[in-house]
């Protein structure tokens, strides 16, 4: 029944590193005779998993005293409701360099007066804007970007500075693939299905003095001092993906952290732009200053080469490359846990292609 | 490192069918080399895990046509929030049983007029209604009953008649332990964690009616529309959740279904409460015609004879059987996992524990 590992560029949920996963499998029962699947939420194993993997986040992206990390449900979806209801006062300014600010702007925008400060829409984003771009509005409660945009492939290299306006920023897709600098942030918040583990958990790290505001009269489940208050355990959390986040956090802290992952990822998004730029045959969607280090996105010259890549691709056990459906072509996500190996595979395959057609 | 299988009576996170624990161990690479939790949620695999997961629902639970089966996140929790926000105009009634039905009740009261038409909070939550004490108010949008009571060990033996006012029930500890006639609902939901799979799923099975019903101006993730309409794929779903959901499943159908869960679930809990009223030495919490099948509560005389029990079941690896805090003594739940031989453990242990005590 078991078949070769691929060579997988799953946009999310991503593939995992193999080291977790076999040790999920391997120590499946190793819960007292019982499955993590089987365990309570407030058994002791589980508050140490929680405690464990509160202090690796610290630890790993240097988060200061004054934030909050909270493990919820819902996904980056839940918290395009969550953010306004509980911190848009007067307005907020949403940053659009894609489809998913798009629709953290729409859900804000049912809630109360959210503006929209820039977007990118007119080059079919393929650029995030320059820090003096981004301009937050009078009374602005808070400015909201994407710091990675998986399907358009960009990413923010540099973080704008809004000053005394609360920055939030949805980083699902490139949380932990980099260090940040998290005092520059209100709340930063991540969907765990590409960088932190599989789907269904959710990331918040939020800065203290936001938790207490409270603009509208919301059922507890829809409060971030709820959660807070309760250290995640208001209600049954997802047990067993805050597991296998814990083992990936594990994973990372093993492997050198977010500097050394860093390195890893700049060289696994070099090697495969290098040669997106070595001849005209792959047309690279993003704007170089704007490139994503995380999803890289291109075309080939016509839909019917696209397929025959696709497909070629699958023959030699390369998978999760098509584009979204929103811009067609190939997308290749380089999560943390794509090797360069990896990459390399998927680099040689583009080339060998190309030369078959003489580019 | 691995141990024996402990008989766990755990509340929930419950103990899971260990027929599919280890076909999730086994099989845990088996997507094309992939794990479940690296497939995607747009994948064919995952298309089939939904659809066969609906199905099987509906063939199980005899789901008339005019219901939809939704699969979220967030437990009975955030549904005690998305039920007001949906589907109540003026006002709704609520009927309380415990713990769980208060939280759902205080939840709706931020939101609008919900009224309480019942309450045993009088008795201890010692027993659930007669169907005749329910009477809905005039322009409630719905009545709201809790099936079972995890915590006091009481449960509906008849489901109570409102007429032309939808019934919403929260189902979280006794869905799928015997045949319900879903016809008498308007909602019926339910947390995983306890007869259906592991915490980070929630059950919701909504009449198409209802689904339409829009009293607020909601942001898309809080709507039963968004996620009917999108076949519960308007954001990532909990894959693996939904997987092992899946699986648990077709453990039933193997198993005979409902019908026949519901014979083996009555004899468990018939073999528990006959030595609960074998003597005097265990006084069970819940009247007698509001007994649970699922969790079966009861004191010790005293507070160190209690703490005895519990460790003398531990050293016989008896596990899980510590009672809420609210009420103490000990609770045992027998959801569906647990085998008639672990009950008859259980019950052999609190037969000799009384006698060498000289009851």
């Amino acid at each position: 029944m078991s078949t070769i590992r691929p060579y997988c560029f799953n946009a999310g949920p991503a593939t995992l590193p193999y080291e977790v996963l076999k040790q999920i499998q391997d120590n499946f029962f190793n819960f007292n005779g019982l499955s993590v699947l089987e365990i309570s939420h407030r058994s002791k194993e589980f508050d140490e998993i929680i405690a464990h993997s509160k202090a690796l986040f610290i630890e790993l992206m240097n988060i200061p005293d004054n934030y909050e990390i909270l493990f919820l449900q819902g996904g980056a979806s839940h918290q395009f409701a969550m953010i306004p209801l509980n911190l848009m006062d007067k307005s907020a300014d949403y940053v659009i360099t894609g489809h998913w600010s798009k629709r953290a702007y729409s859900e804000a925008k049912i809630i109360g007066d959210a503006k929209i400060i820039f977007t990118s829409e007119y080059s079919n984003f393929s650029n995030v804007p320059k820090s003096y771009q981004i301009q937050p509005t009078p009374n602005a409660s808070y400015v909201h970007i994407t710091t990675n945009n998986t399907i358009y492939g960009t990413e923010f290299h540099e973080i704008p500075d809004t000053h005394d306006i609360p920055l939030i920023a949805d980083m699902s897709s490139d949380i932990l693939s980099r260090p940040v600098d998290v005092s520059k942030f209100g709340l930063i918040y991540a969907g765990a299905q590409k960088n932190i583990g599989p789907a269904g958990a959710t990331l918040v790290i939020i800065r203290k003095d936001l938790i207490a505001k409270s603009y509208r009269n919301l059922p507890n489940i829809l409060k971030y001092s709820t959660h807070a208050e309760n250290n995640s355990l208001y209600n049954t959390p997802p047990v067993f993906a805050i597991y296998t986040m814990f083992l990936v956090l594990q994973w990372i802290k093993k492997n050198g952290g977010l500097k050394e992952l860093e390195k890893i990822n700049i060289e696994k998004a070099q090697t495969l732009y290098n040669e997106i730029d070595a001849s005209c045959f792959y047309k690279p969607n993003a704007q170089k200053e704007s490139r994503s280090n995380m999803n890289i996105t291109f075309t080939l010259p016509n839909d019917d080469l696209t397929q025959k890549f696709i497909q070629e691709a699958k023959e030699r056990n390369i998978t999760g490359i098509k584009g979204h459906r929103k811009i067609g072509g190939i997308r290749a996500s380089l999560y943390n846990a794509v090797t360069i190996d990896d990459v390399n595979v998927l680099v040689s395959f583009m080339k060998e292609f190309r030369r078959r057609l003489d580019f």
